[in-house]
Order: structure tokens, then C-alpha cells, then sequence
């Protein structure tokens, strides 16, 4: 064990009224470009952030542990304190979270493909030649709202192939096997349960993918469904049991937002700009004590492999840093939730600078906020977990371990 | 948890292409001679690694945690990327592997000692005044090829005073307490079982122990023998499960061959000579997606306490490197299992430097290969058995964690 379990650290927070912001740049992290040796963020031109380093305490975070390329969902739960590798959110949830959907206790969410089907039953294409979100929309209405053995299935588009099939009723469970075998030329799988618990909600779900597939018989290429990642609304304990806050998220994505519902924070709507996001943290900053501002931008450019575009919104990001730092919260954190490199278009396992300001930090000699600079810094290569601890310690938040 | 399990890794590798080698240079690590201040590394000239350094990531691996001195074993189970505080190998199953005894599944192998008794049964010297080992040799054969209840029992000698003895047939258990005590002026112990199960195997070793001291009554001072560390073949997952890689080990000395065994890597033969081992690298290179290259010299001219010894075994690898740089592996991480400095002359606790060079490595500010430089370096401090995951990572054979 490296890190406290949340068992102590429940123990020892304690509610103040300090305010810790989590400024979290999506897919901040990144790879020099070869011509220069730089990275984009080292490429930016970021004053602000580079005076805020200059007064902080820095570091490089991995989210999960070296080598390790997190999802979003490991990346942020690590960000809000969760190890990553002891608590999980399944794909079915996530797409549920990540499209606004309130999913309720009992719930069992999984992760749906239209696909195609040959005359003989063998899948020809995964993902049903990608049809577009409206047509996705469509053949969804016709599967949702379906109700088998007293169980509801709620059906919702998420974009291009990609749906979500809810399954609502009592005594369901979510440990049952994929549909979808992953490759065509095979036919889709008949779902079977992992335990005796799960057989009734085996046999429901098959009977649900034949019924969509009579349903959908004349709608080649989407001619069937391919479920995958069965899973219930996670069950985590919230940052206010454990951190004793009242958190606030300020975030525009669907995603990000049902992320930080999880860990029960309160999710304000703000627009999609940063700005706006500032602006929302502004109206909202007496309010609460905690808050998750999320950037998206930065990762949207690197998963594009457009270098000059993440350099861009980085410097957007820093000439808008006065809209956070003016508030003065007594705990400021700017890192993000994995590295996204223009160079691999996606996310990618290197860690990600994190520098912490507060009056307590005790600064380092890092003046830049880059990965090159964060790499000598005080706080070390540590994992992104950590950082909450670190961040209720210099909010003051946390009493004494141990007499 | 501070590393994933071999569970996750498995679930999240896949096989590609790209080649990784991981050069290990014995007892690598060192301590300043006091009158220049600098390590058996910083001594050596070593032009070719610190250009390589310069490219790379560098940083500093502790095998096992701070201030842990780790045997052979858990050094290179670390490496290979097994925590060696959770996957551990027996004295007497690491004794076998170390003289190329092919150990078979069932097999419980001892570590045993020649030793001197007194008229009066008590052990006078535990090692039998370190008899040669053609002695030991001799004395072997008498002890070799009893069957006991029909436990075959095979005995090869080591060095000098140590043998193997190694328990062949059913229904054995290494669930049996050491009969060397440890300590001379005291009887050499009577074999205890820890469980019930282990009574037979008890009953077994103490028969033979009878056997063997009639049979080496007239050979004083190695008039007994004294067995301890009875053990299994290590059961451990093979890098092919965990990692899918085809692994192949490139080592001139026994005892690396089998730890690389125990994980599943095909041992190619070499011989002793730096460039005779880069050499089958060549060879091999083709045939592989993984090498393990062991360069023994630098941990015997440290145990010998011979600081220029090993600072000149330092530049012979250096002026060597272009063996395995004009490979052009895909990953090539340099380290050592453990430090070695000639001024304990053994096995140290101190971390060992490591540089991984990749083209996604994203190099940091060291631009030489020696304990102060690393020290500096991107990698940070890390635990050796995350430098695996990170070689995957860098080969881009692992996949995203978590949605």
C-alpha cells in the first residue's frame, strides 16, 4: 500500500470554509513535436500558469501507475481521489453517464453497436457501416420502452452506431457476458450469466436481442444489436462522506459531468467555452467548496493530432487563468486526466504536470509549467490519487493521523 | 495498490511487431570512492550510454522498495515485471535453477550443506571447512539416487560445500521446516511438517537425512548434511500470458537462464563474452519480440570490492553498445537488478539507474548515464517492476485502461 485507504482519510477530513478549485485540462500532457524538442504545452506561451508554477508546488502525476494509458474514467476518479485500480465504472454506466442519463440504483446499463448481419446470421460489420446518429435515433425508438418479464428496456442514442440500453426492474444483475464477440464473421453471442444470481437477467436480455432483431430485420446494415459491458450505477462513496465537501463540477460534456455525479457532486451547467466555464465558477464560488472545472478542448486537439490547435487552447486556456486565480481559492490544482499527445492522436500513458498552489505549498524551484519543468519538482512523480489528499492537507482539512 | 496485477496487464496487452530489449548489467549501481566523489559508473568513460541517456528517460529503480537489499532473484523478477513482495522463489528451487538442473513440476528442491559433527552429534562447522568441490562432487555421488518410499532423491553438487538435493515423486509438499539450525554447537534439526499434509514428505527428508549421514560417517569434516529452503518450482504466469510476448533470455550464466525460465522466456546460448552476447542478440533478433541480455561482469568485480575493475567492465559495455543500438530496437531500457558497490563488496539496497529509450519516450533533461544524473530524471524514482508495463507502453502493446 502506497496510499491511504478512504477509510482514514474519511476519518481525519474535516469541513472548513477553504475552498480547493481541481482545474482539470483534458488531456493537458503531451510529446515534443521533433523539430523543436517541445511539447505543446512547453510550446505555448503561458505566462500566466508560468508565474502560478512559480509560486506552487509541482510535480508529475500518473494516473493510474507508469506505463499505464487511463480511460477517462480512471483518469478522473484518480483526480477526485479514487484509486483508479480499486474502484471502477463499467462501460455500460459510462455511456449511460456520458450521455445525461439518470440512471437509477438497480439499474443495469450496457454499452449497444447496431451492427450488420448476413443472410446466414454472421455479422459483417461492427458497427453497421457507421450510420448516422439521426437514423441511430430512429431505429432506437423502435427497440426502447419494450418491457420483458417486468423488466423496462429504455434505449438511447449516443452517436453514429453507438447506443445505450438501459435494463430497469427488481433483481436484476450485472454479471452476465457480452453479446458482441469483439469480430465478424461470427455470429452475435448468446448471453449467459456469470453466476446463478444472473441467470434471470441472462434470459431477459437474450429474449430483448431477439426481439430488436425481428424489429430491426428489414433496416440492413443495422440489422442487430451487439451489447457489451453490462453494469450498474456505480456505487462509490461521495466526496462528501469522505472529504467532509460540498462539491460543485463545472462541466460541459455530458461525460465529465456524470463523472463527478458519481462521487456526488452537484454539476452546474455552464457553456461550452472557457470563459464560461470561469464565469460559472465566479457565480457559483460562494456556494460551495469544492469545485471540478473541466477543459475539454486540449484533448479534442490531440486526439485530432492538430499540435498547433492544443497549443492554441492551452494559451487560451492561460490568457482566461485570471477568471480562476482572481477568486483566490485557498487551494488552486491545474493538471489534467492523462496525456494526450497530437503525435498518437490519443490518450496515452505518460503522466501529466500538476502544480498546487496554496498559502501552505511550500514552492519548488519549478518557474514553467511544462513536463520538462514539473519533472524536477517538489512534488515528484506521484499518482494523481494522491493529489487529493494533498490538496485537503493544504486547504487544511485534514487533522492528524495517528496520536 | 501502487501497480496494476498481472491481471490487468494481461487483459490489456496485445501483441505487435515492435521489439523490446532490456539490458541488464549486474550490480550495475555503485557509491562513490571518497577521493573523487564519484561512483564506479561516473568513474568509467562512457560516451555511448550518455548519448543515449540524452535521448532517453532516465531515472532511478528500486528492485523490491527503499532500502531493500534484493537477491538475484527478486532483482530480476522486477525487472520482468513481478513484484518480487508478491511472487517470491524458493531458496532450493533457485539453487537448481542456478546449475541448469531441469526442475519438474512436483519437485521440491533443497538447499544443502556438507557440515561437520563432533563425536557427540553437535555441528562444529556449518560448511564442512568448505571442502572443494570435487570433494563435494564425490561425496554427492554416494548420497545420489536413494528412493525412499518411492521418492527418488537427486543430489548435484553447487560449490564447494553446497549441493542441491532434490525430492522426486507423488503427493510431496515443500511445507517442511529446514533441518540446518543455523547455528553450530547445537544438532542439526529434526525436519518438521508445517501442515498436515507435508507429514509424509517430513517423514521422507528425515529418512534420508538418516541415510546420508551412515553413508558419510567416515568422511569428516563433511560428515552431515544440513538442508534448508525446501521449495516447489515457482509457479509464475509466463510473459507470454501476461505480456503476449515471445521472450527470449541471452544470459551465459545459469542462474539467469532459469529466473528467465520460471517466466516462460527461451534461453538462447551465449557465450561469456559482452560482444559474444550482443552477438546472439544479432542473431536472434528476427525470431523474438522480447530480450532479456544479462552482462554479469560489473556484480562480480563489485562483490570482489574491485572499484576499477568494475568501472573498466562498465566501459567494455559501453564500447560495445552499438551491438545492440544498431538493432534499432523499438524499446531499449538499460538498468542492472541491483547495485553492487565495491565498497560493500555485496549486494546493495540502492537504487539502480535506468534509462528507457523509445520514440515516445519523451525525453527528459539527463544527458549521462550515472546514479546523479538519473537521479534528475523523468522516470522519477520508480519501483523496477513498473518498468515493464512502461516498456509496453512504449512498444504501444498495451491498450487504454478503462473506458
Amino acid at each position: 500500500m502506497d496510499t491511504p485507504g478512504l477509510d482514514i482519510i474519511k476519518n481525519i477530513s474535516r469541513s472548513s470554509a477553504s475552498k480547493i478549485v481541481l482545474l482539470v485540462i483534458d488531456g493537458l500532457g503531451g510529446l515534443p513535436r521533433p523539430q523543436t524538442g517541445k511539447t505543446e504545452l512547453e510550446t505555448a506561451a503561458t505566462p500566466n500558469l508560468d508565474a502560478l508554477a512559480q509560486k506552487s508546488i509541482c510535480g508529475m502525476a500518473d494516473m493510474v501507475s507508469p506505463g499505464i494509458t487511463p480511460g477517462s474514467a480512471p483518469g478522473h476518479l484518480a483526480l477526485f481521489g479514487y484509486d483508479p485500480l480499486e474502484f471502477s465504472i463499467g462501460r455500460g454506466a459510462l455511456e449511460a453517464l456520458g450521455i445525461d442519463f439518470e440512471l437509477e440504483a438497480g439499474d443495469i446499463a450496457a454499452r449497444g453497436n447496431f451492427c450488420a448481419l448476413d443472410k446466414t446470421g454472421l455479422i459483417t460489420d461492427r458497427r453497421a457501416g457507421r450510420i448516422s446518429t439521426e437514423k441511430s435515433a430512429e431505429l432506437c425508438r423502435q427497440l426502447d420502452g419494450m418491457v420483458i418479464d417486468g423488466v423496462k428496456v429504455i434505449v438511447r442514442p449516443v452517436k453514429e452506431h453507438r447506443f445505450v440500453a438501459v435494463f430497469r426492474g427488481r433483481g436484476l444483475s450485472p454479471d452476465i457476458e457480452d453479446s458482441d464477440p469483439q469480430q465478424t464473421g461470427v455470429p452475435p453471442k448468446t448471453v449467459s450469466a456469470i453466476n446463478a444470481d444472473a441467470r434471470r437477467m441472462a434470459d431477459i436480455v437474450n429474449q430483448f436481442i431477439v426481439r430488436a432483431k425481428t424489429a430491426l430485420a428489414g433496416h440492413h446494415p443495422a440489422n442487430m444489436i451487439l451489447l457489451r459491458g453490462f453494469s450498474a450505477y456505480p456505487d462509490l462513496p461521495t466526496m462528501t462522506e469522505v472529504y467532509k465537501l460540498k462539491p460543485a463540477a463545472i462541466a460541459s460534456y455530458p461525460m465529465y459531468r456524470g463523472l463527478a455525479k458519481v462521487v456526488g457532486m452537484e454539476t452546474l451547467k455552464t457553456a461550452n467555452t472557457i470563459k464560461d466555464t470561469f464565469e460559472t465558477l465566479k457565480q457559483n464560488f460562494s456556494s460551495y467548496d469544492f469545485f471540478f472545472v473541466h477543459i475539454k478542448g486540449a484533448d479534442a486537439a490531440g486526439e485530432d493530432g492538430d499540435f498547433d490547435a492544443k497549443v492554441a487552447i492551452l494559451e487560451q486556456i492561460d490568457a482566461a487563468l485570471n477568471g480562476v486565480t482572481d477568486l483566490e481559492p485557498d487551494v488552486l490544482i491545474v493538471s489534467g486526466d492523462h496525456s494526450t499527445p497530437a503525435l498518437l492522436k490519443g490518450h496515452s500513458w505518460h503522466p501529466v504536470p500538476v502544480l498546487l498552489h496554496s498559502r501552505w505549498c511550500r514552492p519548488d524551484q519549478v518557474n514553467r509549467f511544462s513536463e520538462t519543468a514539473c519533472a524536477l519538482g517538489g512534488l515528484g512523480r506521484i499518482r494523481a490519487s494522491q493529489i487529493m489528499p494533498l490538496a485537503m492537507a493544504n486547504a487544511l482539512k485534514l487533522a492528524k493521523f495517528g496520536a
